[in-house]
């Protein structure tokens, strides 16, 4: 699987901006891509970039309609679908990060056919992959963990991307979540694998490669998580990452949907890590904390970085206050 | 899913005894749900059953014609199918450990639908799970954990159970994988959910029950095992047992399929699966060793086991050679 670009980004009737969070996200970090959005009557979010009916976008050479909203009841609606089934006609694939199937809908499965276009559901994994193997690949890996989930993982991975790829460094970003797929063009959602495969999925989309190369790898989840730790776990073993970078979130008061379930403290979180890390790779270590301090003032941030920096003493950063660079310049140095 | 007994044994042409390893397992366990094998020519295994014709099993009372046998190439050959659209016709249901879907073959899917019989893969997970709560369930809970796969999880967490139910205590054997389920009549393949729902699946099949109650839940992997141990953990955290029972091959060399890895210490492995484990039960804890001392001579398993126990103070036992009775000791007064 490899996307088509560039896309169009669709957004159907999307109830509010945070409906469209996908789609979002894609525009943030790969505007170079979304040449224009779609949007429906009714619909209530805003991408911040042009309009476009889907014969523009066929002009303009869209190759791929990308569905990257959160719909209501998780049915594609008839005037989604008709929308769909146009964009086919004109040429595009369609890529969607909705839980239903895109080609459980009949008149979409038709046209795809009829048009020989691609529908990829990201959510729903169609490649097989083999078992893992645990043999070490060559080339350099970074993995984002944390103690939580929906801390942000893909966006640090993504600020340390483009940081080094400003640096001139040989790097990828490697996708293990729908809205990253969207912005690697390529991935696998990871907690969609069945079990059995989740690290042998991770070495298939970090393979071997040079040896000055980095593979910066999004995170899943948390080992300490207890609905979803198997997934952090795999991929940890999968990725056999050299440097590990701790996400969190200071003050958040239980783990995410688990409400009587506190955070592990980072040094827990970093000795988990590690320890299970290096059962793939003996030199795993954490070089780095990204905090999400969006809900801090400047001045507690300020705070909270410095003193978790001198603690451990690693770089503390927050990915979008003061960018990724300190922990780029240890991974530089690896 | 409940499998509905007793079972007719279908081994078809398998190869040798090897290949019909599981149908093995389950006349082991479940002799009153197996009332005869059924060979086709070639068959060069046996059961030690009757041979039963499909008229027999049917006027017998057989409910469900159990597949338990691996074959050459993973394809449902003509002679099979055949052999189970009759069983249908008779009124059994098909239940199957083969990586190939029933629901496949178009003569078996036919025959089940006209003749509204179930069809069972049970590698392939239909229903759908819930994402783990992490919220603790009543009753007790024992897990077979290990330094590795096949060594003999499955076979400790059964002996434990016909040992309690011999004293007569209040217990159920939870299965998670298929030879289990065929023994269990119900069960999830936890290593072929989709990785989100690992942990949600076994608070699934092992739910709240009696405070005097014993789930016994099959293991599966190791954590130490580069290729499944997400599934592991997932397991771990969704049993929230209260006691673990690690197993163990005393003189494997290398984690099973990989080469280069070397198995952990006991030391390492109990101390991470307890630590993992009271993520979701702050109690759990390893409470003896199950070994697998196939082999070695009946005075080396003897010193092994003495030297472990007296190592660790917990009991360690060999589940075929001396039984698991030590062990629910410890358990019966827990």
């Amino acid at each position: 699987m490899s996307l088509r670009t560039p896309y169009l980004m669709f957004i159907g009737d999307a109830a509010d901006q945070l409906a469209a969070k996908t789609a979002q996200g894609v525009v943030h970090w790969r505007p170079e891509w979304c040449l224009g959005q779609l949007r429906l009557e009714g619909c209530n979010a805003d991408l911040g970039i042009p309009d476009m009916t889907l014969e523009d976008a066929a002009a303009a050479g869209v190759k791929t309609l990308v569905v990257g909203v959160a719909n209501r009841g998780g049915v594609i609606s008839e005037s989604w679908s008709a929308t769909l089934v146009r964009a086919m006609e004109l040429g595009m694939d369609i890529a969607s990060g909705l839980h239903t199937r895109l080609g459980d809908v009949h008149a979409i499965s038709d046209a795809a056919e009829i048009h020989s276009r691609a529908l990829y559901d990201l959510r729903h994994p169609t490649r097989s992959f083999p078992v893992a193997s645990g043999v070490r690949r060559t080339g350099k890996r970074m993995l984002a963990v944390g103690t939580d989930c929906s801390l942000g993982k893909m966006f640090t991975a993504l600020a340390v991307w483009k940081e080094m790829e400003g640096r001139g460094m040989n790097v990828d970003f490697r996708a293990t979540g729908q809205t990253g797929i969207f912005i690697a063009g390529d991935g696998v959602s990871v907690d969609a694998v069945v079990a059995d495969f989740i690290s042998g999925s991770v070495e298939t989309i970090a393979p071997d490669h040079d040896a000055d190369h980095w593979d910066l790898i999004e995170g899943q989840g948390s080992l300490f998580h207890p609905s979803f730790a198997g997934v952090s776990l795999g991929l940890l073993h999968g990725a056999q990452a050299d440097a590990l970078i701790m996400c969190h979130e200071p003050g958040r008061d239980h783990m995410r949907g688990i409400p009587h379930q506190p955070l592990p403290s980072l040094e827990d979180c970093i000795a988990l890590n590690e320890s299970c890390a290096r059962l793939t790779n003996p030199d795993a270590k954490v070089v780095g904390f990204a905090f999400n301090t969006s809900k801090m003032s400047d001045t507690e941030a300020e705070a909270c970085l410095k003193e978790t920096s001198d603690t451990f003493g690693m770089p503390a950063v927050d990915p979008v206050r003061t960018g990724v660079a300190a922990i780029v310049d240890v991974l530089e140095k690896m």
